[in-house]
């Protein structure tokens, strides 16, 4: 007497994926998190038994991890032995696990209560929260690995003094730079707190203090100061799209040449709303990206309306370069009009 | 200019599939307890802006949840005109809706949760947490459409006179029961207030006050009641598990041969832990049934030791329906040895 489900339909198999994907996604977020997916790649194995007694973790649920990732085809998984080594679908994981990051961790009550927000049009009850410390952890590890080199390779030729960066959050971008560049000096500008105390904190673990001012301010309501003056190079990574609708983004970037009279650079980094593909056809992150920003009512424009937009404001793109992963994103230099 | 995706290997879908299987997934729970499943199951047919206008839901997030069920085929979503219609897994995912308010809405903490549960073996903080009011929304839903249909066949020639439900819940089936059968007469047991509440609430809205009875007890720690002594049929469904592990699970089923000395009959309907399928082809609640229970280290035994545990306790299986969506479940008709 067995009840295998050998004999799936093929409607059956793809929405059981669906609904392991969820799984999956949310075991990613925890294997990166206790450092099973590092431990993967350096040695191409893990045994479920040894790890979970040298790292105090639960061992069913650890399992119960690498089965969903197994599911996923992330890992293969000897359920008997406890054994898990990379599978097929490791390595792209691997290269997205800050996209599950911010979908799992960062963004979890926003899809948990995806019921709740669908009828209250009103934002009766709060609105809508999301995990700054997760959010920060993910974008962290975004702009890393997709917006850090293309940034690097943008300004690789240009004469550099003292750089803003305009949303700076954990400080890893001014001090990712002034490893990069001995004689920069860096104001990083964030609205949040929680932000400016963490970069704070990683400004001087890196001994940059000196070199690096933190100034916690609206980045959409700026008015000059002292320390924006001799600013010759801005940045403004994966937050362009909060200038938006379009007649406030062109009143922010005036107001950019005005708080920042000096600026000759403004490397601007975002992803854009995706156009032409079919909703099958999404590319990672485009999905919960569009539909958590849907759900704040923040306006996303597409590639055709920043560069539409951008002809039209005080500065001119001088040189770009184009990001596919996460696709539909660009990084561009702009220099004054 | 493009950042089309329009080349992403099989790896880039497949890892992309499984992010957007998580969005999908919130999304039909949301669509679900929004309506739109049913109004999409009666007219075929949902003009996004008509249906926010109607019920009072958020636009912008009405089309995210409608875009991301169309990344995932459950509908076909048209997002100009904003109009979407029944996909070709729609009659599947409407079918699995149940399963998926359990995980997003019921469990939506405890996965979210994961990467702190996993490297945390003496659950210091409280523990795991899940939703009670979406775990009975959802389990009476897949209780109806999966084990009730069964479970009346096994009694439908078994004379029952007073029926008790073991963790009765919402009180449904026990509703249902009494509509079926017009003399029979019902105790509901179940150890949550909330539960009770919600029953009571249930019987006395459906006429049956005088009827059917509910009690507050501990299913797991039963002891003789003047409300226990004439009952002839007891129930229990999705709750087996809970007996387990293996000598727990004996005594229990022993006891309830003490505290029901009158039961002929013992409904018994759960889920069992899979066995003999491989990762990939896990099929639809059982991946996250069994991580649920891992992190909570309850034990899931598989129906080969249900079957073995069985046949050495003091009820003896008479008559079988096996239930294989969700697959590895069964419903038992056992009388006492």
């Amino acid at each position: 007497m067995t009840v295998l489900p050998d004999a799936l339909s093929a409607d059956e198999r793809y929405c059981a994926d669906t609904f392991n994907g969820a799984v999956a996604s949310a075991a990613l977020s925890a294997a990166w998190e206790a450092g099973l997916l590092d431990e993967l790649e350096r040695a191409r194995f893990l045994d479920a038994h040894a790890f979970a007694a040298g790292n105090a973790a639960h061992l069913n649920t650890l399992n119960a991890v690498l089965l969903a990732l197994a599911s996923r085809d992330i890992v293969a998984f000897d359920r008997e032995k406890m054994h898990a080594t990379p599978g097929p679908g490791f390595e792209e994981a691997l290269r997205a696990r800050g996209f599950f990051y911010w979908l799992t961790a960062g963004c979890a009550e926003l899809f948990a209560g995806l019921p709740r927000l669908v009828r209250d049009p009103q934002r009766a009850q709060g609105g809508v929260r999301r995990d700054a410390r997760a959010i920060s952890i993910a974008c962290r590890t975004i702009a890393r690995s997709f917006f850090d080199p293309p940034f690097l390779d943008l300004i690789a030729q240009a004469p550099i003094g003292v750089v803003a960066d305009l949303g700076c959050g954990s400080g890893d971008r001014i001090v990712m730079l002034a490893g990069h560049r001995p004689g920069l000096r860096a104001v990083g500008v964030d609205i949040a707190a929680d932000a400016i105390a963490v970069a704070t904190e990683a400004v001087e673990q890196a001994g940059y203090g000196d070199r690096i001012t933190l100034v916690r301010d609206d980045v959409l309501a700026l008015a000059a100061k002292p320390e924006y003056e001799h600013v010759d190079t801005l940045t403004c990574f994966l937050m362009g799209h909060d200038f938006w609708p379009r007649e406030n983004c062109l009143k922010t970037l005036r107001r950019l040449r005005e708080v920042f009279p000096n600026a000759r650079n403004l490397i601007l980094g975002d992803t854009c709303r995706s156009t032409g593909v079919p909703a099958t056809g999404l590319p990672m992150f485009t999905l919960g990206f569009e539909t958590a920003h849907a759900v704040m009512d923040t306006y996303l424009p597409t590639l055709a309306e920043w560069d539409a937009l951008l002809e039209e404001s005080d500065w001119e793109v001088v040189d770009r370069r184009m990001v596919d992963f996460p696709a539909f994103s660009f990084v561009y230099r702009l220099a004054p009009r």
